[in-house]
């Protein structure tokens, strides 16, 4: 863990210190765009067979790396190992999303689910951060994640995807309580992971609140941000001398970033539907921002998405002493892209991003 | 046409004047979560041999009037009339959402659709308005609607429902003088769909922007509301000595409520995500809301839906001599909920509505 870190501009960003350029990194990044993981989750056999595999793990982590000019890696994993490790049974059907064998129906599920011990049912996935740290080598840095409380117990509820969430909110307009544990036992769970994935070194952290946009603002409050709150106060912030900074991201989050903000979280994400400038106007530099492309501009031209880069760096700004802007995508990269649009992307921001410093 | 209207709180409280308590409608009222349009659907066969007669069209329509005390009957018809007037072959497979024979892949396909004649290829939708407007007999106003350029656009290049809009999207960024001129082409056809339907009885129309949200704000200006623009300026806005009033309604635009209420529409339909209280402080009364209770409420107990019917009211608040305020879903009704629960939705807000006012 003594290796020099040799690109610190993404944690530079993060904590609103001067950077040369605007740091970069893509959701999803190592994903099923790049022939490369295609060809190593066709070794693997299955997704799952992928993320619990270290070595493998490992190997995607890497891929984008070897092709772009990346600021940060990112773990290899799902947002669903917590739920499988407390024994839901995760699978994932040819060309479905995630299912869950046993989901969370009532009171007596939730009661019996535990913490899993992150070093426990869980430990692939720490070696995969141990084994991607070292092979790194200080390269850039390596974020962990987790999924927010609201998105797992989202996916645990209904089995799986949902575009109406019919069980999720039923039981949560029917019976908080309920839902309060279930939340409370994934902030807890959630809390441990990140410091266990801190410990193996996780160099930042970020929470994924995927579904936390499909609430009222009064709900979100209540079942989404309280949560993160929570796991926020109960994350080590320090590891090997350096601060380790916490992301949150809410899809469709924009609206309450200054309450996001106020969690103590080091960095806000942010999808594509707002604009940049304004939110930054709203939280007058007190946190550093991350975002906020439409990955579907990936599908257009190289020079297309030079000239959007340009634009978003633009509604940002210049920076200030305070500011922090780590550019990213909106939400994940979708599947079809082509690879080359990816290198148009990141070389951009580093480009444009020079003379807002 | 002449017959005298009996309840003209929907019509009033759009255009912002005194009412003695909110009015209060559904997004998709008609429709599978009722047995009786379940049954009716049977009858037709399919869902587009629904939508096409006009005597059937009528008789859905009517349902939930029967049941409910509602302030506003809504034509029942599909958002994708125009593109199958302008020959895209629209069906519903069974299960599946919306899919087209002939989606538009190319500036080809763009440049030979033409502006449908609304008592032509559309003359049905136009006999059902006049069926239901008779058979009304001046119980409620009758709300005419169409999507917006934008949403109809997405439909047509992806050829159905999407995910990611990855067909549109690349169009969009790629070619935008093309989409341009398909965007035209559907605003012209939504102005003269929307004035055919008043022509015919319909004394509101809302414009349905599904798709507004997917847009980065620069985006949703120039492909979505630029073209909404363009149709609230060419409607025809009095009819019967009445003004029609026109409603927007962009699912995930309330960060754009002010540009939106710019437009010159008299009533802003907000979904779930918002604050209705904030909302109001930014317009400052000068437009009319209309929302934005969660449909995912309804499934909750009676007693619960009455005190979030009751929260909403209160963050919307006190009414002023120029305030506005329709009570609706965030989004249309799911199919599995239970009749008796819109029931204890719709005498809520009446019930409670009535010391805000």
């Amino acid at each position: 863990m003594s290796v020099e870190l040799k690109n610190d501009r993404f944690l530079r960003a993060l904590l609103r210190q001067p950077v040369d350029t605007t740091p970069v990194w893509m959701m999803r990044q190592a994903g099923r765009y790049l022939p490369e993981y295609r060809a190593t989750r066709a070794k693997a056999g299955s997704f799952m067979a992928l993320c619990t595999n270290p070595e493998l793990a490992c190997e995607v982590t890497l891929q984008p790396l070897e092709r772009y000019d990346l600021d940060a890696a990112i773990l290899f994993s799902d947002i669903l190992t917590i739920p499988d490790a407390m024994g839901l049974g995760l699978s994932f059907a040819q060309g479905e999303g995630p299912q869950f064998a046993r989901p969370i129906t009532c009171k007596a599920d939730v009661n019996k689910i535990g913490v899993p011990d992150p070093e426990g049912e869980l430990k692939y996935v720490m070696d995969a951060v141990r084994t991607i740290r070292r092979e790194l080598n200080g390269r850039v840095p390596l974020i962990g994640f987790s999924g927010s409380p609201w998105t797992l117990a989202t996916y645990m509820v209904e089995g799986g995807s949902s575009k109406t969430f019919s069980k999720i909110k039923a039981m949560m307009y029917n019976e908080p309580a309920t839902v309060h544990v279930l939340l409370d036992k994934l902030a807890q769970s959630v809390t441990s992971y990140l410091n266990a994935q801190i410990a193996a070194g996780a160099q930042v952290v970020q929470i994924f609140d995927t579904w936390g946009g499909a609430l009222s603002t009064p709900a979100f409050r209540e079942f989404s941000l309280r949560y993160m709150q929570q796991i926020v106060s109960g994350l080590t912030r320090e590891a090997d001398g350096r601060v380790v900074p916490v992301i949150l991201f809410t899809k469709g989050g924009g609206q309450w970033v200054e309450e996001i903000a106020a969690t103590g979280a080091d960095c806000v994400g942010l999808d594509w539907t707002v604009e940049l400038g304004d939110i930054r106007a709203r939280v007058k530099d007190g946190v550093s921002l991350q975002g906020n492309m439409d990955p579907g501009l990936l599908y257009a031209r190289p020079e297309v998405i030079d000239a959007e880069v340009a634009r978003i760096l633009a509604s940002f700004g210049q920076h200030s002493a305070t500011s922090g802007h780590v550019f990213n995508l909106g939400h994940g990269i979708h599947p079809e892209i082509n690879p080359e649009h990816v290198k148009a992307y990141i070389d951009a921001v580093h480009k444009h991003g020079k003379q807002f410093h």
